[in-house]
């Protein structure tokens, strides 16, 4: 009795910046297909939403804290802007950082050669020395993101070719990160070189064409996945179609946490389908280290396609051992520590009529604190199952990440400081097992050195 | 390309009215627990939420239009209000009637002998009849309510003593209802004589007795399942405990689409549990006419449990073959026709790499119009799908409900008006199934006397 | 130096409930023309406001909670409902009942007969009584308005003919009340028997006539004056025109508080013009006791009238000795303590390059507590003034009202225990005087028998 | 009949920017105190609001569309900052520029120096070309204001001493503005060397100084006046008090429309009580052209004073002629055509009784485009004047302004282009008269040569 639940803690998972969006929409309901395109990118960011429109009075940008519905509560923005460019963001934030309004993107700034509207997932690393540089220059900063670094950036090249500027600039940033840069004539899409974030390019119709985090966006609007911008390349969309220009030497470092846990499941990375990865990831633990239990469950959503695979591989039959409150948002407000001792359980309920007795086998997507895991098993066991099995389906995360992702410091991720058989202990699990990171590598189908793995073996790459 | 999907559309589902909590808490965050309970229920009615709580100066009530979280943005509603009494209410409207604010609940009233608050969930058929003939002896309604109708009947009775008032003018209703009413120093709860709406009684803590349409709202708040109420019964909660009061000859006709669809898979009715009972569903669906398939989905989220079921039975891999956006809420806009032209998919997404050149089964839990089942095969098919097989998990619907869940009239069911056949040739399928009356039966574990089958046999309980 | 003051304080000034309104107006903007009386009346109250129209499918009502402005956003209320008979009202409510959402007006009710919205303003004096014999009678209460007794009362007569149900009714409410109903094919305003609340007929183009609590609403939308409705007379308005059903013998008791505060001061009452009304108050005032003083000032916006006309006769200049602040709205939080003992002044501002040194005569249109009067004082003291000279435009409240308006109980009313001497002393003034009751009837040019005066001699109107 | 009146047309009348305040408020209601002086300034500008506190971690700021009271609709703003120093601004839009969410202040920054808010009111004349001179030298611009051109010029200064950089820069800006800069340890007031914008130094108990547009937000947080800051004065207030630091050659040219119709009656500009100066305005305009009518109103609220004045002067009673609603709102939606084809009075009412039959003088404070006067005389003929007699208090505006006031160019100013005589037959006036230039210099009591009379003389002081 009394085990308060509001599952997944705040910080006890990875949590990412941002989704982008951009393209050429030839319709008179182009805004509206960018709002469609936000609503599919909602999941990586729920702090803020805009969207900008190059019309014939300049660029404009509507934009907001709070989710795409409530920024746009009706599905006519911009309605006064006739444009067929267009680009949106919706932002995920830093808990530490808090909630800053003048974050919120497209940020629109006018330099000596015109107007720009700029939108950033990821991070810059060496953002902190290129601001200070700026800075000494006599540049002022009125937010602290990535887009308004690049503005300066571009707008010290006195350079009227922006694509030019751009590619001098690109090269000086560090990190993982992808740009949508709109301008008065065209859009341009940027992934960093070491194709650490992803962007894709997809195609509404003859010669419109879309750029997208994800390809989830696409199906979304009606687009065709036409391939993924590869890592330290431009591609510039204008209203006659779209062309390449590589501005760095590329590298391989996909952040392999898209595959576990940031990108919607039906989305396609590196030609893989993130549900089928997902499953595959659930396969593959299954198979480095049966489990004997009654039934596996997953943690929703996140874990279901893994812990769905791990019960094929092994044969054991899926539950729905717990269930998640579809009402509770993310501004929910925690409530207070004399009502959390009663037992209150609002996001996830353990459903005792499947739990209780069995020998449960639970598959989540990663392990972060342990804090998460040590609720969800008191959970289980609080709803009368006989034996806990903890599976994650992802190594053990042992090192901090820089390019954009938001994992806590070293001290707090648990397996950089305790054995397994230790966390076993502490989340108090009948057992516990990590799926290995040459299982994790084979499951994304993908060659081990185009991934990014640092948060698994301290490898960055650069 | 270019299917116009925004599903399941409006109307093309059965649809309940409510979900009522009640309860003694005496606790400090009384209000706060009322809110999570309501959390709970959400899933049962998304237009409106209300608490009342009995206090020094009576009963007050905050209620509104929208989700639980629109009406009470922080977990302290009503703070002004010290008591422990404590009731709720979500509502579900029926679309044609529109939103009326006047219809939320709970609905305060005075009448001779003090103040009561009614929640409702449900149907009273004679409602007209019963309204007519109040109004004949000069009463007046300012809501379209069975709650306001019981007040109503009530007062008439000039009976100081509440319970005997009920105990006189129950019988008198028809239907599928239960209720929750407040008044000053009690909680009533009252189900019909037929059983046909669920209504549980649980306990938290010592003597601390409360009442949901759903046992999920127990664990939620942290008190344990004590039993369901009665069908015909009542039973009153006071700071004492509770006491049970028959009212009428118990029936036995439980709506049977509480388990297929309405309930929370957390939940127990009839001492099974939901997701069994749907899991259950699936698998003699698979046994009554197997389906060969690459592998099997659901629609989500109401159709998972059944389709992994069925997955379970037949050997066939259970994918994500569709995907749902968690951010499409209930009062989301319709797009416009131009942009449903392009193919905008929002609410749910056949995922390509998984469908395309596959034999699909797709499992739903109901057919009713065929239309939304009509939408959906051509999204498979449009996503690559080879083969579509689709299976539901339910009888085919031939009759309207009187008992308080919104099924179309006879000539908008298909099943009512083609064969089976017919229906597949209409939802473009290569195979259509449903399961049969008695796999229906046998799956809920239920004795088949004990169910309300009437929209699949057009027997109606009285 | 250490005033706070934030005037005039909340129940220190007699306060009415409401503003009605109702008519037939053949225009496609109906609802809009209905907004725009409302936004005339809305000095009448300001907690909340409401609009219905009588169209094909019934009668519809938009209110809510606030201001005209915040209930109608826009223009365009009940888009959906096509009709010309239209109602509306703005509320004002007594502090010591608290908002409440249930009493806002047109109450939408249905009884044997059809559909009627019913709108208030006054107070019924035996409504306590009228209602125990309902609830008696089996009838239940959602709301405490009287518009709700009068539907109650109507629905017992069991009689199809709204009008003659009305007749019967009618008699039986005592105090001082108007009322506009609109029914499917009428509206019908009530004004009662003593003609102590206002109720004016107007007509907009040819045929349309259209009634409210005062003039300036025809003036706003266009309509002209023909005449007030009588004490104890109905009048009926179809889109045939308009015919008057007397209801009871009329009586003479035009509240004497409309034109010395209520009303505003473009609308016209028994035929004089408010403000010119107020002005001759201000005359008299000097007339009977002449100050001497560098010049006169009023507590804006009410006493600016009086306070001219002060000025006018005495021939001492007037000027803006105190200012308002337009951005402060009603429902204004009050600053914490430790703010006001700073000396902050919110609404109004003693301008001290006019009062500094000066003889000042400040001239308030009621003195009821005196708490508001003293703090006034003690402004202009603060600010400079050399002598300050209160006059107040109408004699000492000595009495409470059972009509409608929220005058505190004898024991607060400062005039009922306290000499003009004691008066002047608590208020810290060098002079106070009260303009006498003859002087006041005299000015509004009404018979003295005509006016209630219970409040200034007591003697109540029956 | 059919006059549509919503009066005063939007465009006509000259438009002022905003309102500044700031200071060092040693008071744990630092914020609440900063909203009041915003309260007090909310005439000046309604359009955004905000507040800026230095506090432990940086300077916070909370800003946002719409008036003091929409943005901060609790009296806490910033709760969670400590801090003394504080600093705050209303807005007012050029309708041309439309709302730009982006251009709300205090406008916070970073540069290499550390964070600045910035806070503006007035114009910069030369704004484009240092706008375009920075743009040259790759500075990026995300707001069309001012305070933004300012933080620029200082960040290019590379100097860490703010006051030295403000010292350099400041020179190079042209036109009439003032500034409230918050540093972390610092409030620096500038008024331009013209003086043309007005500030002015207060004192809030012992060394607290505080800066405002207007003293009138003094009175209002109970703080003294001090004096007014000189033209090309820059103050600092620090926690240890104020000093001076004048950056250039004092000029003397006040705007004179702050006397005519900015400032609020109750503030003190040159030493002069505004009120006091309008009835002098209103005094000399009866004498250097007598009026012979029944009575003067003025048309609220902007022309009361100079109306009682010319009243005064002329020994004619003073009536309210017009009445305002003090409920339609700036953001007011205009009705539709059809609607104000039915004679529609929102925003003024003339009042019939007084106006009906009579010769009337109406005052207003100035003449810009002629058409709201044209309105105004229409509306009191309708309202049956027998003859109308427009007299404005101040002189014929023949030039356009670009010290930070909004008047239309010179095609739209009809003195520009017509003869008195010419503008009284287009307003149907029975006469018309203007203010002298001399009269209007003398009622203001200073020297000629210490005003901007450009918008009436077509000389720019420079």
């Amino acid at each position: 009795m009394g085990c308060d639940i509001f599952l997944p803690l705040n910080g006890d998972r990875p949590e990412e910046e941002c989704g982008i969006f951009g393209g050429n929409l030839e319709n008179s309901q182009a805004a509206q297909l960018g709002l469609f395109a936000l609503y599919a990118l909602q999941h990586r960011g729920q702090e803020s939403a805009g969207i900008a429109i190059s019309g014939r009075n300049g660029i404009k940008v509507k934009k907001g804290l709070g989710l795409v519905s409530d920024v746009f509560p009706n599905l006519s923005p911009l309605d006064e802007v006739q444009g067929s460019l267009i680009a949106g963001h919706v932002r995920y934030s830093y808990g530490k950082q808090g909630t800053r309004p003048e974050n919120t993107q497209p940020l629109l700034l006018r330099y000596q050669h015109g107007e720009i509207a700029v939108s950033h997932n990821g991070n810059v690393i060496n953002n902190h020395q290129l601001r200070s540089e700026l800075e000494t220059r006599g540049s002022i900063f009125q937010t602290t993101t990535d887009s308004e670094l690049l503005a300066h950036l571009v707008a010290r090249e006195n350079n009227p070719d922006l694509v030019d500027s751009l590619k001098k600039v690109l090269p000086r940033l560090k990190g993982g990160f992808a740009y949508v840069i709109l301008a008065h004539d065209k859009i341009i899409g940027v992934r960093d070189p070491l194709g650490n974030r992803p962007l894709c390019l997809g195609i509404l119709e003859d010669r419109q064409y879309v750029l997208a985090s994800e390809s989830c966006a696409f199906d979304t609007i009606g687009a065709e996945f036409v391939r993924e911008v590869n890592p330290g390349e431009m591609v510039c969309i204008t209203r006659e179609g779209v062309h390449s220009i590589p501005y760095a030497t590329p590298g391989n470092a996909l952040c392999v946490f898209e595959f576990i846990y940031f990108a919607r499941p039906d989305s396609n990375l590196g030609g893989r389908n993130v549900h089928l990865v997902r499953k595959e990831l659930g396969k593959l633990l299954s198979r480095e280290e049966p489990v004997e239990a009654d039934f596996v469950t997953g943690v929703p959503d996140s874990s279901i396609s893994a812990a769905s695979g791990l019960g094929e591989a092994s044969g054991m039959p899926y539950e729905m051992g717990l269930l998640k409150n579809r009402y509770i948002g993310r501004t929910f407000i925690e409530p207070s520590e004399e009502t959390r001792k009663l037992g209150v359980k609002l996001k996830l309920n353990p459903v005792r009529k499947i739990v209780e007795g069995k020998r449960v086998a639970i598959v989540d997507d990663s392990l972060v604190r342990g804090t998460t895991t040590l609720r969800l098993v008191k959970m289980l066991r609080d709803a009368g199952a006989r034996e806990v099995h903890v599976r994650i389906s992802s190594p053990p995360v042992i090192s901090p990440c820089y390019y954009g992702i938001n994992i806590p410091t070293r001290d707090d991720l648990i397996a950089s400081n305790q054995s397994i058989e230790e966390i076993c202990n502490y989340i108090n699990a009948d057992s516990l097992n990590f799926l290995s990171i040459e299982g994790m590598v084979k499951a994304t189908g993908m060659d081990r050195n185009h991934l990014c793995l640092a948060c698994f073996n301290g490898k960055y790459p650069c």
